[in-house]
């Protein structure tokens, strides 16, 4: 076959991530590559990790991106608190929280898993039940807001369990940064990542995460070294961090950090409320519509995130059909069912750079041609 | 403090990677991003195996691009086909030896260290000699280009001696890939894995990687499950190939992967050998200039890299003040010497985009006017 450059035809993506991606931050990442230990980038690294602790409303100094996509930034919290023979009860309610239970399993630790349905919250009685079964575990895992699902997780509360029976928390909060209130250091999160191309909408290939001292400090007392070179965060720090002279670990992704840094000023410049504000506007809008059209939502309002709404396909409706109509007549993306919701739901992102009315628009009247 | 959108001063990078990137691929690189499930990134992606396969003279089916730095290259290598209790027979004559033993001992494997001096190539007959001492190994692990040294090793050999003690060959081939001759199939090499942003002239941050069919093999009679679910390669491939429906593993790093298209084209578009000539051909060029201005190459002539010259610092010159007045004057990046050459030596890379005329040009006329 015959190669020739790509061009992409341009989509409105309104599914559960990669979301739209502003031009403003497509045009920081095109600019000039420059290399990783030049003194300019490292000063542009310092903002993004200043801008990154407003993003998670944190003080934590160890608040970096991993240069790997959402699910790196996972193994990352689990491979590096988590030692072989640990225990961590993981809270299951959707394929993230699954995921976890993997991490755990795979770096030699223990899971005491916590089922919830999918649709619903973490049960935070059940997590209280399960460290009374288990007064030796020293992890609570848990996802924020769960993207295959498009429900909400108290995490306040899930860490100050965590804390009463003296466990660090492992937050997952690829979907909820940016979108939805989180708030670091006051609910007592002790690590936590995320993903570049959620509510932040940057360009997938980059996890922030951000560990507290109480995260540092189990880091820095672990008996066994980080089973992941890539990984090891105690080396990787003398890359993010220290005044002036830092030590080569690997070549950062250059350029996706240059779009990162303009995703984060971008919420910065917004504020943080703002932008929560407005995933919630933009929400209530798509909701109104997506009534009018019969459509109904699988997760309860009460915990429903406002950047992910899983909604039940229509009975009768082809859902592949449909989301090839949306694609190749509307250029418009949105989001199959995942896991036991595969074929049932779909997902619809209203996610950073996503929640604006004219998409809100264009989702329900596509949706509307297509179902006819 | 004020951040504010970052705009990084353009600079000629000369270093040991990333390298120059083209205007084509920082292009590419900018275009709106799609969803990683779209058909039409599928399709890219499938160009990009073919391009790939290409580049690495290969027919493997498995050839992909894993979504983080060659440090994860190297890693998916290591976690995916070595297990716990099994021996390697790792190459050291550089940093990236060394950090192939990392690997082995993280997994739980056993390294056995064949040592040779920085600067020099691997000596085939220490590793005849280690697989006659250690029958009982099953890979050879060396690095093709030794990017801390500039000095090339004989790969073909290397992966024949192993073939003969019935082990399979890991190949680093992060610098080498696009600037000196490389070919997995004739070679016999069993893995590969190289980087983005070498000699491929694109944005850091991706690494690509092949198995050939003896890989394959090892990975599907694993007993024990591979200790990184996010480089878990049985999983991964689930993306990456089969007719049409792709499963989901982790989001793509989409730009990126515009961005490692294009410049896969461009090497095709240009030719392997042309591309392997330019390199030889501007390192002529750039080795006369430094000899008039009396700067000693470090590597031998024999096992040289064009791309990667370390030379040694002249005496009495002060490493840090000129690399400054290179990089403040003449927005001219070049590299610090790295490991035991710290301090010693420079390392100038002609990789990729950055093999030009006019980069020899600037480099020998802004060293000459640094060293006065």
């Amino acid at each position: 076959m015959t190669i020739t450059s790509f061009h992409p035809t341009p989509r409105t993506l309104m599914g559960p991530g990669p979301s739209d991606v502003s031009p403003r931050v497509l045009s920081a990442l095109g600019r000039p590559t420059i290399g990783h230990l030049d003194p300019e980038f490292i000063g542009m690294m310092d903002e993004v990790k200043e801008l990154l602790k407003y993003a998670f409303q944190t003080t934590n100094e160890f608040t970096i991106a991993v240069s790997a996509p959402g699910s790196a930034g996972m193994e990352t919290c689990f491979v590096n608190l988590v030692e072989p023979g640990e225990k961590v009860i993981v809270c299951v309610n959707g394929v993230f929280g699954s995921r976890m239970v993997e991490n755990v399993e795979r770096l030699g630790g223990i899971a005491v898993v916590v089922e919830d349905q999918w649709g619903h919250p973490v049960d935070c009685d059940k997590v209280t039940a399960a460290f009374k079964a288990n007064p030796d575990a020293k992890f609570l895992a848990f996802v924020h807001a769960e993207t295959s699902t498009g429900a909400l997780s108290d995490a306040k509360t899930l860490c100050q369990i965590a804390r009463d029976n003296d466990a660090l928390s492992i937050v997952d909060a690829v979907t909820s940064l940016g979108g939805v209130e989180l708030r670091v250091d006051d609910w007592g999160i002790d690590a936590i990542y995320s993903g570049s191309q959620k509510c932040l909408s940057c360009v997938p290939g980059i996890s922030p995460v951000s560990f507290g001292p109480r995260a540092v400090a189990k880091l820095e007392q672990r008996d066994s070294k980080v089973q992941s070179w890539f990984l090891d965060q105690t080396l990787v720090m003398g890359y993010w961090s220290g005044k002036g002279k830092r030590s080569y670990h690997h070549t950062a992704p250059v350029n996706s950090l240059y779009a990162l840094h303009e995703s984060l000023l971008m919420l910065q410049q917004e504020g943080l409320e703002n932008a929560w504000a407005r995933h919630a506007k933009q929400h209530q809008a798509l909701k109104a519509g997506l009534t009018e059209l019969g459509i109904e939502f699988i997760v309860d309002e009460a915990y429903r995130l406002p950047q992910l709404n899983t909604v039940k396909i229509p009975a009768g409706v082809d859902d592949a059909a449909v989301r090839a109509t949306l694609l190749n007549e509307f250029n418009l993306e949105i989001g199959a069912g995942l896991g036991v919701l595969a074929g049932k739901a779909w997902r619809i992102g209203l996610m950073g750079y996503a929640a604006r009315s004219e998409n809100v628009a264009l989702c329900l009247a596509a949706l509307k041609s297509a179902l006819k």
